[in-house]
């Protein structure tokens, strides 16, 4: 089985753990994951060249960044306390925390990633249920209550990752309001912004129609009610500076009037529509 | 005593919560705090205008933004189950999580604060011994191996927040990269990004040298490798477009050449220098 499974130009759907890679370190929960290439003799388990960001270990960035979680699939030569005595075991979902540039063990850089698991708080040793049917779908419905669950790594709003994506996609992570693109050695860097936000106090929906595609400088300024947006759903009001600008809509994207006035009044503090 | 007490122009330093407002909630470890102003006849209980972004109001959002703790103070007025039975006293340092704008239950708006206990994970109903020496000072030393504490709102690492204050400070909020400065309805917003990572696997220091005075656009790209800086410690290069600009430094604020080749190999994946 290939290491990394994932769609060109995409993100990465799917991980085998199978101690390929002697970089890898499995903890069951978290696993610090290699990246693919940088052996001239492919399966020889010795690094001689640098690894580079491309194939697989893009698509690992791109979910990373994209904040889509992959399946890890575990084979019998891995780790002994997590993986299986034969076969394949498909073992859940986890999310691409981070990536960084390590020196391997053989001396070339390698790429490694942070994996740590979506469901359920410790590794169970045993293989999990999961509806996949949700991902790489189009047009997901979100979640108009989402719950708040617990994480490996602390406890969190469940978002649904599709919604982020669908809006991101559609402006191809270019700012609704400054219109900036953020180019990294990946893709372009968005972030999907609730305007009512999800979180306690103020509950919002995690649906299409509460989210703007935003550089994270302009998300800031929406979080901190230093930007509005007018009842005509279109108008930017700055707060500080009182200038106006447009919001940048695409069709297909209609904004929700109540979660805009939500955020108005209670993020920004203004009364007046 | 008086609610909010705090530094003209600056961040609140401690508030008092002792039932003054029937808006406050308190949770122990978790303190719904309300804002100051609104009631036109003081003490009377009665909101009768808006609450606004001025005095201690604007301090507590001050202190969110900086990530400067507030000390909390309760008095014998407050909720029974986590107030002393006479008099005042000192139950240690709160973090400034978030600020909102709601109805009050008389109508007109107030602001109100989430404030969460640093100190301990839960909630004991005593007095903290905490050392106050450190805060407001300046010229911080910081924390060369910052360790991970588990707070209430999850693991995080214990960051100085003098050190970030003091790079923020330096530059006023204006980004040495691209050099936005990102205003607010307060004062203005800018982050403190460490040149390596302060968490695993990092495990960066947390010292001014590490540390650069960004918005959040080019904090994302330095995070994600899209920047790095050459040997020369001003030299600032974009791997996407190749285009290189100048870093803005202040006098007395030297950066880390080992924290800079750091970055430049672990997280922008260059090896030349």
């Amino acid at each position: 089985m290939a290491g990394i499974g994932y769609q060109p130009g995409g993100v990465a759907e799917s991980v085998v753990v199978s101690g390929g890679y002697k970089d890898d370190i499995d903890y069951g929960a978290r696993i610090i994951y290699t990246g693919q290439g940088g052996q001239l003799v492919a399966g020889s388990g010795r690094q001689q060249v640098d690894q580079s960001l491309e194939r697989g270990n893009r698509a690992l960035v791109n979910s990373q960044m994209e904040g889509n979680p992959v399946r890890v699939i575990r084979g019998w030569k891995g780790d002994k306390d997590f993986s299986p005595n034969t076969g394949y075991r498909y073992d859940g979902l986890y999310e691409v925390r981070q990536h960084w540039w390590e020196r391997s063990k053989d001396g070339p850089l390698i790429i490694r990633f942070e994996l740590l698991e979506l469901e359920g708080l410790h590794f169970k040793g045993e293989s999990q249920k999961v509806d996949l049917g949700d991902f790489f779908a189009t047009a997901p419905s979100g979640n108009a209550s989402p719950e708040r669950k617990l994480f490996p790594s602390g406890s969190k709003i469940a978002r649904d990752p599709n919604v982020t994506k669908w809006v991101k996609d559609l402006y191809k992570n270019k700012c609704q309001i400054c219109g900036i693109i953020l180019r990294t050695p990946t893709e372009s860097y968005s972030e999907g912004a609730h305007i009512r936000g999800l979180g306690s106090p103020h509950l919002g929906s995690d649906v299409i129609p509460n989210m703007l595609c935003l550089c994270p400088n302009c998300h800031k300024l929406l979080d901190f009610g230093s930007i509005y947006i007018e009842s005509d759903l279109v108008t930017v009001v700055n707060i500080v500076t009182n200038e106006s600008s447009r919001l940048t809509l695409k069709t297909g994207h209609e904004i929700d009037g109540e979660s805009v006035a939500y955020h108005r009044i209670h993020i920004a503090g203004v009364t007046k529509a």
